[in-house]
């Protein structure tokens, strides 16, 4: 089984209260496809510029990440520059160059094309919903969106997800795009308009997977120190598409129920791993025990 | 068994988004005790004004709260009116008279001095030492405080807690007490303070248990609709410390650790029932098989 994943690749500059690094690997996609890797083939699109070092292409490929589908385009790329509050529930963005990113037209190589999962990174519903199209039946399919499509763009996003299996989304957002305040109404009126899966996300709080036969919360991990949250969602995005791959989950059967709740944890556990270190540190360097490992520390701080 | 609580027995203004009520009955000991009448016996010490309505003593006489330590003083019941927002998160406080609260003075009737269960609710730190002294060898003790406690008499709270075996609190007021803004820091400094058991209250997103062999986290339940978040915290510590005193808990043995996560699902179950009406509207009316049930629903949500 394997994953396509498309999105944004960029450098990021962060600060957080510890530390400041000026320039990393970053960017949505970069963090889903890390993430996603320690379970199932990964196949990537997205662009790039021709700043984009080998030595950033190299930790794509030494996780067996497939890089047909990463354009690289002349000029610069996606450059995101932002600094978070003192408690890190804040962020305030200092600068996004757009670049390259801002031409991006995706375009799947024929290799990807029968790539049973898709997950549809944050950007225009319009070009999700063409990589949609470029896709042959895929099995389970979906992605996530932001306030800025959800005001910007209602019409297209809505015919785009009305595709969808499921919805990745945080809880403002949700909020947002289905009018309603309470999560479960929310969840309910964005399950009508096509996704049959809706998981709302909750930051450091968990997050919730919404389904027609019933709810399941999962909370969020106590880390003893969070370094940088960047990219802790897209990496939970990562955990949940890459074991529902690996575990070749639909819609169909029961057993799919448990393993989507387990999906839920191994997102939670890859969001609480990146937020260890700066950028993709950590997810660099995990091992699939590592995972499992924290994966049972849930089980053991959720059972009663 | 029998579980001892004191604290304030009061009249309630709430408006929420939901409607408005001019004078209910309330206060953190009433729900405490409601809530918690549902698992143990109860005796209640408090005080109220000569205005203290009979039907009002009928509500806690119908759940069997022993009243011999209910004082009954000259003056009017402690009034707090309060407005919430939109989204219910955010409370402003209208009006608080502590009428006779403002000299309440708590007394343990003789036949309680042997109480094995004690939940001190917020009072003043030294008043719930007090109560501590006057009881005989408790088998569990704690209680909660308040930001008014913690930054008005922080010398007279830390002599206070030092001898509980619990406390109860909400995440802002343990960084507060703590000076930690991580919770399984703030936790641990809590712990050293005297405490071996610290939950933490996080309103909608539940509660965390942290006890010296590990943590335990309790979702919120999801609401379709929260009518009035009043007590809501306060019907957590009665389900918590109703299940405990029902159990026969103490600390010493390895059961008393899947009570405790037990006590933590119940007492999020008695949350969420009282948000469903306003004041105690809906502890008036439950049955053990209501919460029984609820408690399943927390098992099936959470299960993976």
């Amino acid at each position: 089984m394997s994953l396509l994943v498309v999105g944004s690749v960029a450098y990021d500059g962060v600060e957080t209260p510890h530390g400041k690094v000026e320039r990393m690997l970053g960017g949505a996609c970069t963090y889903i496809a890390l993430s996603a890797s320690y379970f199932t083939k990964v196949n990537l699109v997205g662009v790039v510029g021709d700043d984009f070092h080998s030595e950033d292409e190299a930790i794509l490929k030494d996780h067996d990440i497939d890089l047909a589908g990463l354009e690289r385009a002349a000029g610069k790329t996606f450059y995101w520059q932002g600094v978070y509050s003192n408690d890190m529930n804040d962020r305030e963005t200092l600068r996004t160059d757009l670049n390259v990113f801002a031409d991006f037209d995706p375009n799947l190589p024929e290799a990807y094309h029968k790539t049973p999962y898709v997950f549809l990174g944050n950007i225009h519903p319009s070009l999700q919903k063409k990589v949609r199209g470029q896709s042959v039946s895929p099995r389970f399919v979906g992605g996530d969106t932001m306030n800025f499509w959800i005001e910007g763009t209602a019409d297209e996003l809505a015919e785009t997800i009305r595709e969808w299996d499921f919805i990745l989304i945080n809880d403002s957002e949700a909020r947002l795009l289905s009018g309603e305040h309470n999560l479960r109404r929310a969840a309910e009126r964005i399950q009508q308009m096509g996704p049959h899966t809706v998981v709302i996300k909750r930051g450091e709080y968990g997050a919730i997977l919404f389904r027609p036969e019933g709810h399941f919360i999962a909370p969020g991990f106590l880390l003893d120190e969070v370094f940088d949250p960047t990219g802790a969602g897209d990496s939970f995005a990562g955990g949940f598409m890459g074991y529902l791959t690996e575990q070749g989950v639909t819609n169909l059967d029961e057993a799919s129920h448990v393993h989507l709740r387990r999906a839920m944890i191994y997102g939670s556990v890859m969001g609480s791993f990146c937020c260890e270190q700066f950028g993709v540190g950590r997810l660099r360097t995990l091992t699939r025990e590592d995972i499992d490992k924290r994966y049972e520390e849930f089980r053991a701080f959720t059972e009663f």
